[in-house]
């Protein structure tokens, strides 16, 4: 009986990852409607388009980034507890505004707004998934000794990153600039250092 | 031959729950469609904003607890027959007009008319699930000996929930505020006490 | 090296469907941002979203109708060539038409064009899964040993139901109440009898 | 603990590939909000709208043709490497520009920029995918001994490929009429030799 009513409370790993994989994707396609169909045609057409354009593509490789930060962690993780759905919608729901700022970013390119909505939305996204790492109810990969202490170190890195985020959102209502190049930085970082390579170096220097 | 015919009545129940998360997955993230670029800008601009948000995140945590709800349901399922594809659907068919309700709210936030719509897609959700869960050809988990009390039980509890949504969703043409109400509580509900740990006290009492 | 060539031509059944659902379940979804906040308020702004909100659950429904029974067929298949890729292509085409039969529908309900396009679109739908029963390169379950005689009946219904259907979509243009009659006499006959009892009587009859 | 951090950089293959399709899945029916609703009525608005009709269906087979190939490279892939992750974001952000492409097309169908934007979309898609397979960490289908050449001289058809379709972009703005008719070709190709029979083949000459 114990065994069962302890069950209960465990939730299915692969549904809980593919419903997360799903909000990201569909957030990912979305971005496409806020594209506008320029008013001018031929080249001078896709002239107009291009800040549209770029805006797409900045979101599309944000929401990538925080999309590969989420499946990292959940590569780490074996058994899920109840209270994670929670703390998952909390974590999925931030990156729904992403969108919405990547709109209101590419209807006044030159305003604060947007950009301020899109790197608070990451901050807040990182700040979830840091919240879903401290206080939800799971277990990591059982064989791997130093998950302990690389969590507490993750979360030091992660702290840094969101106080640092919170700053470039308020900075970005003196120029949005401050947070565009926030976000680029951010995933370039991202490229050159996935989380899974950060996270080998981490267990090789635990290792000393 | 009949045991053939048996197993045409079954279905993959993998592919019936991807199929219901993919629903709840889309209907979370159309949300952010609903989210209007401010007129003014800066600091002023979310201002603006600010209830089409705060809307936004309310339907986000109300479509969030349904799906958790439904979650929980088909955890305890194991063998899935034919015509809970058709229940299914009405379960998930009054899932999709909360995005409705949504936008009607975001626009008239002070009239009743979202709130309503709201409140009434929930409870026709959770009643829809409650004819499934009554009515639908499963087999719960065979080693759980005490599910159908519980499932009586559980009936119960959603008849009375079902009733009182029904009495809020009238008081909305009074006043959105007793539909926004419920719905808050509703949510916190559900973060207070998700339903596998209802579930886990119920089978407690069950055995005394 | 042969088996190694006949395995390229095979395809992962479980991606196959699970690509099949998440377009059903997003044509399910995108229906309802067709529907327009309403300009008039509490109940009455009720009564004016009432021709959306039923288009709306019957788009919803035969959508839904489609998926069950292509559910259904691959329920039944177990091998899947290279070629079912194309057709299944051209059966989710016919789908995605659906929510544009509605939207027009919604906005003249009195004229027989959304109609139409909704009848022609699930009349197509059914045409192009009997092309992938017929064409496809597929292996049916293997332990069926009277899934051949099955295939042909089931073709001979299809095509009535096709050449019922194509006269509909012509009917429509003289009164769209043929359409939506046959839309819902459709919904409801699967309500009845699902694609997996009709199978089961099926495979009773042909035993005698 | 050398095994183990190995482990690390390796990602779920079927969580790469469900994300994946979810994003073709619903690329694909996001093209169906583009159509909008006729204007006249009955058969008169079926002829206002068969342009658009005809640019929805044109771009569901384009993208219905990079998934066929997408799909296609995954079938031979083994195991996925975390930088794979990266290079799968860069072929997918091309693919959401294809409805963006649409939309222009089906509201200039006689200006090129629309068809030059679908035609460039898919021409970077392809080569995001030769960058991937070329510079990606992964590991083929071990069995297949003759991987490696084949590689090499699908690379050199894709780099073909991307070539002419880079040429047509230009073309486009002379007339749209060049890009139309790539597009055509291109799905019509496909159907007649999906990738998988092309690879069947090559491997008989490979082995020739």
């Amino acid at each position: 009986m114990f065994g069962e009513m302890a069950k209960m409370g465990t939730i299915n790993k692969e549904r809980f990852v593919l419903f997360s994989d799903g909000v990201f994707a569909i957030i990912l396609t979305l971005l496409v409607l806020d594209l506008k169909v320029p008013e001018s045609l031929g080249l001078a057409g896709l002239r107009t388009a291009t800040p549209g354009l770029l805006v797409h593509a900045g979101a599309f490789f944000v929401i990538g980034m925080a999309w590969i930060t989420h499946h990292h962690f959940l590569e780490h993780v074996e058994r899920i507890g109840s209270n994670m759905l929670g703390y998952n919608l909390l974590v999925l729901f931030w990156i729904t505004l992403v969108p919405f700022g990547a709109r209101t970013a590419a209807e006044h390119p030159y305003d604060g707004l947007g950009a301020a909505i899109m790197v608070a939305s990451i901050a807040l996204n990182l700040a979830s998934l840091l919240l879903m790492a401290w206080f939800g109810d799971y277990e990591s990969v059982t064989h791997d000794p130093i998950m302990q202490p690389l969590r507490r170190r993750r979360g030091r890195y992660f702290l840094a990153y969101l106080a640092i985020a919170l700053i470039v959102t308020m900075l970005c209502f003196d120029s949005p600039w401050f947070g565009y190049g926030f976000l680029m930085w951010g995933a370039s970082v991202l490229w050159v250092a996935p989380p899974s390579v950060v996270h080998a170096r981490l267990v090789a220097e635990e290792n000393g």
